[in-house]
């Protein structure tokens, strides 16, 4: 009887225990990364006091107008690209928002590598931050092709993407509707971390020695 | 001895069973929903026929000087878009290309429920589809407020978002650098939904008595 129990046990084990294993395997294919972030942000952002959000100084303790202690969608990007400590690459056609411009200088001050690529077209726009970025010692390259490039995103430590239809612009966080989706989905940071050095490497100034032709009218329905 | 045997297996099933259980469930509600749709397109698309997309005649049946059977980011977009089933809700600023307004007419046709929101300024683009769209019985709407409705998303059924740089012209499609997100993540699909219906509801001609304010200069770095 029980020569039978360790026969009907092993048995019983030899074919649950591949099962299972297969199943789990299974199971952990499917996972996602260990919280996983998926967040949408809306704009336009309530306007508020963001300057708490570049010092360790509490909300309450600034005394500009603003409201203050507020979360607000501009925040929370701000949050999102303050959160790197290795690198971010941006790649955005537009970049004249101050406080983004500040939270770009606040990264490079603190040693994170900053690479930005913008529109050749648009570094020119009023208040455009690409100068301001350059002199601080930032690498920013123009896209040289004849058309736009229309993205708006950037990638912080090569595992959080920032994109949207969000350009970097006073107008685009204060007044337009506008959305950024802010993800830490493999499936989609990977193709444009590959995007960006694609672009990136493509207008390299050491590579380009092609001649840029005038590009389409800036401003139209791109 | 076989008592003994029966023992420590119904012990071991006793602790095994609900730790079992426990880290079971524990996987399960990290698993991401079968088969969860996470792609990007980037464009410029490669130029090629999409006549086979709209009709089930094979690809090397047309006759047009393009290449034939290519897959590219335009007929994935296409296809993306044509999958829709029930309802479509498209959130565009700038709406020209005629492919992609050529799947809207045909979903229409096939009875999906079209809701188009698109910017009043941008409505007036040359090529717009936005006319063409309502001269065959579909409701667009166009965003009535001071500033630019800058989105560029589109909802399959309730359940895939589209959405990205891309605005819904010839000129993005075919010359600029842009990226469209295709996705099933819930996370991010739900904002989009709320999104378009509170976008849909305050533009409802029915309730907007109030007088419309001239917008920025079309054409700025929104």
């Amino acid at each position: 009887m029980s020569a039978m129990w360790t026969v009907k046990v092993l048995g019983l084990a030899a074919v649950a225990l591949p099962l299972g294993l297969e199943l789990l395997g299974r199971l952990l294919r499917r996972l996602r990364p260990a919280g996983t972030l998926n967040q949408v942000l809306f704009f336009p952002s309530e306007v508020a006091c963001v300057e708490h959000i570049f010092s360790s100084l509490s909300p309450r303790s600034c005394l500009c107008p603003l409201p203050h202690g507020v979360e607000t969608s501009l925040s929370r990007l701000l949050r999102s690209v303050l959160s790197a400590t290795s690198s971010l690459d941006l790649c955005v056609f537009a970049f004249s928002n101050m406080n983004l411009s500040r939270a770009v200088l606040a990264l490079h001050d603190r040693g994170v590598a900053v690479r930005v690529l913008t529109d050749r077209d648009y570094v020119t726009i009023s208040g455009s931050q690409i100068g301001v970025l350059r002199k601080a010692g930032i690498c920013a390259r123009c896209d040289a092709s004849s058309v736009h490039m229309h993205h708006k995103f950037a990638l912080v430590d090569g595992r959080l993407l920032i994109t949207g239809s969000l350009n970097w612009t006073l107008t685009a966080v204060q007044s337009n509707t506008e959305n950024v989706v802010v993800t830490e989905e493999p499936d989609l940071v990977r193709p444009f971390a590959e995007e960006f050095l694609r672009l990136w490497e493509r207008n390299d100034p050491a590579r380009s020695l092609r001649p840029q032709r005038p590009k389409l009218q800036p401003g139209s329905a791109d």
